[in-house]
Parts: structure tokens; C-alpha cells; sequence
């Protein structure tokens, strides 16, 4: 299979404006579905032919949840009742605004609206080693290779005679403190605590270290000083080593060597520092914005374009009340997918765009069981057990796709009761490829 | 990490006889489950982490089921009271009998009982070529590999410029017509008439042919003549190409060419056409019987040994019921597993060991909803609906652990309403690694 020569983008001629939507994500699920009906059509390029619910990926990667149960098929959200609607498991390649059309390696397609909606990728601030060597955590195979990762460190630590060694395979260091970060870390100390000492009853759990590393002078920076604060308290309790005001210089693979010359060795660092924008090529460079954005003006048109529009965390929409954009979350891509699609449509009809307005509808972290903390609109601000209900209603209801809430709802419940977590399977194989002891290790003894 | 030189097996000494299990399948767990107690230490190696309910894997391969609800960690069966259990994710490489110990690659152990229970690999009776292009369904990575096989079949299908291509990514053809090649076979046609057309609007599903190829004259040479007609009369029904007394000559990746010379352009080709026991370096090669199996006498010893035993798929225990040892499926590796725990330990208390009777429970499979057969005890023949509930009720009941079943149970029901199968996810890259072009496509487009 596979055969790019004899493949061709097949999307039917048509005389209705074409919406060109490159990324499933939070943004372009919601323009998509804004726009079923009679007036588009629709076509959607993704790399990946599921759309996935990001804020539940560390689950994934610490066995709490399966992929399927945070990632719903693009096709299956789109099957019905939207005839003219084109999903294309491809990439995009690049992007020619004079000649409007969209470049993909199996052929060109014409535009007459074309929607950014590319999301980031991790930003390793231009340090390669660190790139080569860490644990990124934005799709789903990474975070499965980081579940095999932290599993496979358990087996080995289990079975190496070196104590250096086993620490260092003990030793797990989470760089950048921000949602991810600290939600990762919280559900590694729990499964210190309740899980990891019944899988391995060999293994000293107590040699077990979590470190979580920061740059800045708190957790959880993009949230309000009042849940850093409470996050802190909470990692603490749970025994996360945090780190603030620190910066990572390097990482072998070995050891991680902090900025001011502190070492500690660890097998797996996690990559969760910072993030860039997805950008694609043929828009002048010269207009990107800082954090690899694109700067979107009111209606979300890329500067210097009215038919080229960026939604989600590749726009940077600079207002009175968010100058440095909104923040990279769900709530606001959502909601500048449903509100291009209003535009587009009022377009449609000759009549004026209206300006996008966010509506911050508070933000949310879990850092365990009965331990989240939330900042509400109003300036309210919540954490503990009530702040945790909060946290499970918000996320099962965006959970998209039926089959999802259910099964997330279900896991959910049996842990709540059992604290056992999910499956622990290492399905995956993985060594770092440029780790040639492990790929002989790995063919000589098929481990994985 | 996995630095091989740097691990050791790290089993605890100990005065107990040490019960070595190599392999954690249906005779491996049986057994050590029956040992738990004080009279021995129980050693069990596997190259996986965990134990699969491998009558269900056809159902992973077409995204009915994710791996995580026919699976289960070895380490979560045996965590609870069974003090002196060790399990250790490793590779055994070769047993020495005359020193009594089993080899791996970070270091050896001494044993005072040794059980090999190792199973079955697939047979592809010595040709290489269509042990490079085909597809196998043994293991769960297999399985992943299988099911995103599929679905990017289906996605370049939409976009392939040219009919013949398109044709050839359309042909599946499944060489076994046993319980696996069945159920796939019934599965794929299932997933054609109810799923696939909604998920690929563009693609006439017409144009899907499922071979199931079969080298005897009839499907399900295992079970009861009335079974295996049933079985035909369903899968014709399907839609599915039987073809009978027919056998594989080669398969390039593009045709495949069968005995006589006809041929079928297929870009996927399923080999579930047999299998042959998993054997370890060490034992008297003169002694294997056919398919690769170990032969044993009734207490499951292996020929020439005494305390070398071996049981499940790898044994050939030739009786006058069964002259061609049991069957290759779950019963008589789990009743071979148990009544060896029991004869372990007459011989601990100084008392003889009973032979083995296998207790013939029936023979089931499934072709469809509401479409099943069973061979029942008494010669008894079923099928249809009541076939298909009693299927239903043994493999939820046979499933290991309290999580998987009450998964698999969900999503049974919830299909049983709906028709909807569950995730359709491709999240594994996969290419053949010989397909430069497809790896360069790969490369380029990451379109996995």
C-alpha cells in the first residue's frame, strides 16, 4: 500500500464556496460543524484520522485510559448528515495565497476560504540533544511510548544490579509545570502510592523520585496565584519534587544537567516546557508572532489576508484584555470554530463579520483524587474535593463521541472505588533508535 | 535504558523446590495460579508483560475491541497473597538439562521443575516471501499492525487515481479458514455491510472482496462436519469468497498466486494457514514432533526428562481419543495447567502422579451477529442465535479479570444496539520496511 504516485485528492468540483480546514483539532471540528449544511462545502486535511481530546492525554500515558476512550475517528464525527464534507488523511505540505491554493503531497487543491487550525508542536527552544532525547507528550503514540517507558523502567529496575542504575530508571524528571506538567506528575505519585508497590513488590518504591521542573516562580503559571499555590501544597503532600525557577541547560539520555551546573540521572525525561506554533509553509515568515503564531486580526484573517484565517493556538489575536493572545487551551479554538462559522456564513450572505470575543469560562486542573484546583469566572476560586467534581463533569461532558463519555465515565467510577487504574500493557515497541545497545538488546530478546 | 548488561534475573534463593513457567498463556497462568501457596517458588518468564485472551484478537484487529479488554498484566494476576511469585519480562534463550538451568540473556536459573509453556508462531512452511509480506494475527502489536492495515487500505482507496489500485487495496485475503480466519473473515464483512460505508462515503463498497482460503475441503477442519457446513452456508451469505482445496504458491506484497496459477492483486494478505510450536534452543532436536510440538507422556513430562514438562499448544500428548495430541485452543492448555499444579504437588508430598484426561467441553465460533456454532458435548451441534449467546456467555466468563469483562460486556452490548464498532484509530506507523517508496512517503507526508 502506500503508493503516493497513484493517489490523488479526489475532491469532487463544485460551485459552492470551498472551505479548506487543514487540522481536526478542537478549532476545526467546531468551524466543521458549524458549517454542515447547504451553502459548503467542507473539506478537512488532518495528518491524523482521529480528533483527540488533548487535556486527558496524560491519562494515556500513565494507563488510566486507553487512546479510544480520548479519541473519536474524523470520519465517524462527520458521517452523517453532511453530504458535502471531504475529510483527506494527508498532510499539508504548503500554502499558496496568490494562486489560492492548498499544497499537499498527492496533488494542489483551490481554496476560497482557507482555516489554519494546525494546533503546536513541542518547542525544544533549539536544543537538539534535549529533542533527541526527551519525551515529548501531544499525541497519542508519544504518550503511549512514554507509558512504555515508565512501565519498561519499572521491569528493568526490578531486574538491574546497579543501584546507580536503578535510580537513575527511578528517577523520572517532568520539565515545565503547566497543566500537563503538574496533572502528569500528580498521576505518576499516585500510582507510587496505590498502584506501582502491588505490580512490583520487589521494587523499593520510596527510591521512586518525581521531579517536576519550572522556569518560572510557580506551578501552574497560567492559572491564578491562588490555585499555583494550592497545586504546590497538593505536589508537595504527594511527595513531587518541584523545582521552581529552573531551566534545564542539557540531557544525554543520562543525566539532566540544570542551568547553574545540578545534575540528576534519570532514564526518562518528559518534555512538557513549552510549545510552538504548527506553521506551514508559503506565508511570509516575517508575519509570525511570538510563540509561532500567526497574528489574526478580530475576524481571525491571518495579517495580510481576508480569505486565510487561523483559529485555536496557532492564532495570536492581540486584545485590550489578553495582549499576549488567549491561552493555549480548548475553550478558546472552540469557540473561534463556532464563531468563523457564523461569519462565514454572514459572509456568505453579504452581510458584515462580527469581532470574535472570548468568553473565559474558567480554567481547571487535577492534580489527584479530591484534588483539583479551578479558577472561576468572577474571580472565584476553588480547589479540593468540590473542585474535582467540577473537574470530572467539565471533562466528561466535552468529551466527544457517546462511546467516549461511557467509557471514560466507567473507568472513572471503577477507580474511584478500587484506585486501581487501566491496563498496563506494553504494547509498544520502544528504544531510542539511536540507542544501538537497546535495539540489540531489543532484537536479541524480542522484549518488546 | 535497557542496558542488558547492567540487569540481572535477581530471583531470591530459596530452600523450596523452584517451579521455572516459561510463557504466561492460558497453561502458564493456570499452573502458577494453582501453585500459589507455601510449598514452592514459582518463576514465571515471558517476553510480554501480558496475558491474552487470544481467542478474542481477531476482534482487536477489526476495531472492535482495544487491546486493553483481552488482556491483562501478568504482574496484576499475581500481585495479591502469592508471596514467593516472580515475574520477569525477559527472553528465554535456551535450557540446559543436564545442569538444570534456563538461559536468558541476562543470566541463568536454576530449576527444579521446568514447564515450557511457550505455545504456538505462525507456520509459513518455509517461504520466506510470504513470511516478509504477509500479515500475521498472533500477538497484540500484530493485531494493531492488522487493523491499521485496514484502515489505511481504505483511506488511499478514497484517493487512489487508478482503478486497479484501488481494486487491490479492496481485496482482502484471509489463507486459514480456522476459527481465526472465520472470524476475521466473518468480522470484515460485518464491518462492510454496517460500518465502512458510512465512515467512506466515496467508496462503493461493492467493490470489497473478502477470500478466505482454504487448503482442505471444507471451513473449520477442527469442528464437526454440521458445523463447518453452517459455517459455509454464513459466510456465503456474508458475501465472503470461499475458495477450498485451495493453497498459497507466493505473495510479492502486490498477487497472490495460488497453486494452479490463478491470481488475486491484494495488497493484504492474512496468514492464519497454521501454526508451529515456539521452541527453545536446548532440547534433543530428534525428539520434536509434528508442528514444532514437544512430545509428552500423561503427566505432561517431556520425552527423555522427568522434570521438564511441557503443556498447551507447544505439548503433544498423543492419546487413543486423540492420536493427533488435543486440539490447539484454550481447554486443554488451562485443564493441562491445572492438573500439572496438582501433580506438582502430589510428588512434593511423596505421593504419584495421576495422568491427564482432557475434558472435552465443546467447540465454538462465531461468524456474525446473531451467527455462531457449536460443538457440544454428546455430539451435540448448535447454531444460529442460541449458538451465538452461548459463545457470548463463555468467552465473557472465560475472560480473565474483573476490568476486561466488564469492558468487553459494555461494548458488546453497546454494538448489539447500535451496530457501531468501537474506535477506529490508526495510531501505530506502519509500513513494510523492504517498501522504500512507502517509508519515503511516510517520511515525507508523517502520515502515520
Amino acid at each position: 500500500m502506500l503508493k503516493f504516485d497513484k493517489l490523488s485528492l479526489n475532491v469532487p468540483e463544485t460551485t459552492k464556496p470551498r472551505v479548506v480546514i487543514i487540522g481536526g483539532g478542537f478549532g476545526g471540528i467546531n468551524l466543521a460543524k458549524k458549517l454542515s449544511g447547504k451553502d459548503f462545502q467542507v473539506v478537512m486535511f488532518d495528518k491524523q484520522n482521529y480528533h483527540g481530546f488533548w487535556p486527558l492525554l496524560y491519562q494515556v500515558a500513565t494507563a488510566g485510559l486507553e487512546p479510544d476512550a480520548i479519541a473519536e475517528p474524523l470520519r465517524k464525527l462527520f458521517d452523517e448528515d453532511y453530504e458535502d464534507f471531504h475529510f483527506r488523511l494527508v498532510r499539508v505540505t504548503g500554502v499558496n495565497p496568490a494562486a489560492k491554493t492548498v499544497q499537499t503531497l498527492i496533488g494542489d487543491l483551490q481554496y476560497d476560504h482557507l482555516i489554519i487550525a494546525t494546533g503546536t508542536k513541542p518547542n525544544y527552544f533549539g536544543n537538539q540533544q534535549i529533542q533527541k532525547y526527551a519525551f515529548p507528550l501531544k499525541t497519542i503514540p508519544e504518550a503511549l511510548n512514554l507509558r512504555s517507558q515508565f512501565l519498561q523502567s519499572f521491569e528493568q529496575a526490578s531486574i538491574t544490579k546497579d543501584p546507580a542504575t536503578r535510580q537513575s530508571l527511578l528517577n523520572f524528571v517532568i520539565v515545565g509545570a503547566g497543566p500537563t506538567g503538574v496533572e502528569l506528575a500528580g498521576s505518576l505519585a499516585e500510582m507510587r502510592k496505590h498502584v506501582l508497590p502491588g505490580d512490583y513488590p520487589g521494587l523499593d518504591f520510596s527510591q521512586m523520585n518525581i521531579y517536576l521542573v519550572e522556569g518560572l516562580d510557580r506551578v501552574l503559571p497560567p492559572m491564578s496565584p491562588e490555585a499555583s499555590e494550592k497545586t504546590h501544597q497538593y505536589l508537595a503532600d504527594m511527595g513531587v519534587n518541584i523545582k521552581l525557577k529552573t531551566l534545564v541547560e542539557s540531557y544525554d539520555g543520562e543525566i539532566v544537567t540544570f542551568k547553574g551546573g545540578e545534575q540528576i540521572p534519570s532514564q526518562t525525561l518528559v518534555w512538557a516546557a513549552g510549545v510552538t506554533g504548527s506553521l506551514i509553509e508559503g506565508l511570509p515568515p516575517e508575519i509570525v508572532a511570538r510563540g509561532g503564531r500567526l497574528p489574526v486580526n478580530e475576524f481571525n484573517q491571518v495579517q495580510g489576508y481576508s480569505d486565510i484565517y487561523a483559529i485555536g493556538d496557532i492564532a495570536f489575536m492581540k486584545t485590550e484584555k489578553y495582549p499576549n493572545g488567549h491561552p493555549g487551551v480548548a475553550q478558546p479554538a472552540i469557540q473561534q470554530g463556532q464563531h468563523l462559522a457564523k461569519n462565514l456564513r454572514r459572509q456568505f450572505r453579504g452581510e458584515k463579520m462580527e469581532p470574535f470575543e472570548y468568553f473565559d469560562k474558567g480554567s481547571l486542573a487535577i492534580i489527584g483524587r479530591s484534588r483539583a484546583v479551578a479558577d472561576l469566572p468572577g474571580k472565584m476560586h476553588l480547589s479540593g474535593f468540590f473542585a474535582w467534581v467540577i473537574w470530572l463533569f467539565v471533562h466528561i461532558y466535552y468529551l466527544i463521541g457517546f462511546r467516549s463519555k461511557l467509557i471514560v465515565l466507567s473507568n472513572w467510577i471503577y477507580r474511584l472505588f478500587t484506585y486501581e487504574r487501566g491496563t498496563r500493557l506494553i504494547i509498544r515497541p520502544f528504544v531510542r533508535k539511536e540507542d544501538k545497545a537497546a535495539q540489540e538488546f531489543v532484537e536479541k530478546n524480542e522484549m518488546s
